[in-house]
């Protein structure tokens, strides 16, 4: 089949589900016409507001995505959802999306749901998920959502890629939030305590709020206060006043520079892992023959791997 | 203070744990002398057997360690254990080490143990961890075990690290195993079932047993067959029986040339990961105005991020 590019990126523009979902896939498989496609989306990229949404496994993910799809659909706004897995071979692979794709949304033609499985892909999200990013953005989708379980290096990739980052938690999990310290308090923009009909939400918010107090004084200005929002996304409760935090975000970064910085910061990072893997390509398709030949030094000690990979990389300078 | 490497390294080949923690670090923190750190290991490499354990959260890996120490130390071997820990802001970090850190072995001077954090490493273990195992190989210990839950992408990084890989289950994950599927068998080359005396264990055990003979015809020759051990680690029952299959498959390895694929296979991607930190730092470091010119121009839309990478790549090669 011929691959017409300029129609199939007007098809998405045009909301068709189908032409999305090959686009993103040509995306993820690397198809040698990439650059191509990258050029005809960029004049349209560049006008949705992108979230992140992480948090530790069990406290809602899925559930609260689709009651957040739900709410901002009410607003007439089209949503585009990354479902991202940093897939196990313990967990299987690709469970957020498939349980999301099965809900009242899978009819709605002003939603757009994908998953993505990171394993395998060269510093995982890093170099697919900004491109699939790119074509939601491109298709015209006011928001992209991009979800992913708050396990190893992902949940800190999704803030690279996201305007907004919001950080689901939800009561019972004292310690873990304790454990958690610093390192959520960077990563959120805002943050949810979902199932806050359960006991020990009150504790959970109490002591977000502690946290956050504390590290205002340290690590942030005070001028944008991190909100703590209670919802209980199963009924929909509260999902209403994430939305209006999102808006209330969105309009901070963007009154404060902050929006150009964050979009700066990511192009960067995303011409970087771009850059990294056209390298990595020449240095294990074009220099595979050498590479293996130092290999075999390294193996038999008569070379150290940083004097083969300082050998590699001249080689590759030429 | 001066470094003195070839000092270094023959303290650390006298076993001064001070000396290999203070290795450890120059290779983790990428010191300046790194290069001829690398060197002066490399006489002393090759000897150890590098075994990798990894399963879900909540099997007992520490507590399997702790006592595949005490096992492997009743014969006199010296153990260097490398705690991974794929860190999360959710889950704090270096948990598994610490843990471990505290038990009987702290003061076994056969016995090194040392987390390592993954966070904000370039591909996670892909670099920084080959080059503490390079380490603890040269200083002389018999068995390196590296530690890592199975989360995201490091229990896979482990693998390729690893002589031999431990996957270790517990019962009542009857659901975590049929997901886990074909993922768990590819990456086995033997499978502990800790916690055996609690209920559950036989079906965990029958479970895994159907899945082996399954995929033995698919995906394995007949030469090596996964063996599946049963422990309760707390007790340190069936430990032994975990040792001695690590020797029968090392054995297994050797006479089947099956070692020699492994290390050249590890050094191709630990020179590869060197070489990509190499050209990373060139992009970053050496051409970071070009990047950030690039990525400037790919958020005004002049430039779609593809055409950008390509630019810097061609400057790089230039």
């Amino acid at each position: 089949m011929t691959l017409d590019v300029a129609d199939l990126v007007a098809r998405a523009r045009d909301g068709q589900a189908r032409a999305i979902a090959r686009l993103i896939s040509l995306v993820e498989d690397a198809h040698p016409r990439l650059r191509e496609v990258a050029a005809a989306l960029t004049p349209f990229t560049g006008r949705a507001q992108i979230v992140g949404l992480t948090g530790p496994p069990g406290v809602g993910k899925s559930t609260s995505t689709s009651a957040l799809l739900t709410a901002l659909r009410k607003q007439g706004k089209r949503v585009g959802v990354l479902a991202i897995d940093p897939s196990s071979p313990f967990s299987g692979g690709a469970l957020l999306g498939d349980r999301i794709r099965m809900t009242e949304h899978a009819v709605d033609p002003g939603v757009f749901i994908r998953s993505m499985a990171t394993r395998g892909h060269l510093g995982g999200l890093a170099w697919a998920t900004p491109q699939a990013v790119r074509v939601l953005d491109a298709a015209g989708f006011d928001v992209v959502l991009i979800e992913t379980v708050g396990v190893g290096q992902s949940e800190v990739d999704v803030v690279k890629l996201a305007d907004t980052t919001v950080v689901l938690l939800a009561p019972g999990m004292g310690d873990g939030i304790q454990a958690a310290k610093a390192g959520v308090l960077e990563i959120a923009d805002l943050f949810v305590v979902n199932k806050a009909d359960r006991e020990g939400a009150d504790a959970t918010i109490h002591d977000l709020k502690q946290m956050i107090s504390l590290s205002r004084r340290e690590i942030r200005g005070p001028s944008w206060r991190q909100p703590i929002l209670p919802t209980v996304a199963s009924r929909g409760e509260g999902v209403d006043d994430v939305v209006k935090a999102l808006e209330e975000h969105h309009a901070w970064l963007s009154s404060h520079g902050e929006l150009a910085q964050r979009r700066a910061a990511r192009a960067r990072s995303e011409v970087e892992a771009i850059a990294l893997r056209i390298l990595r390509a020449e240095l294990v398709d074009v220099r595979g023959d050498r590479l293996a030949e130092l290999a075999s030094a390294v193996v038999e000690r008569t070379l150290d791997p940083y004097a083969a990979a300082d050998r590699l990389v001249a080689d590759l300078h030429g």
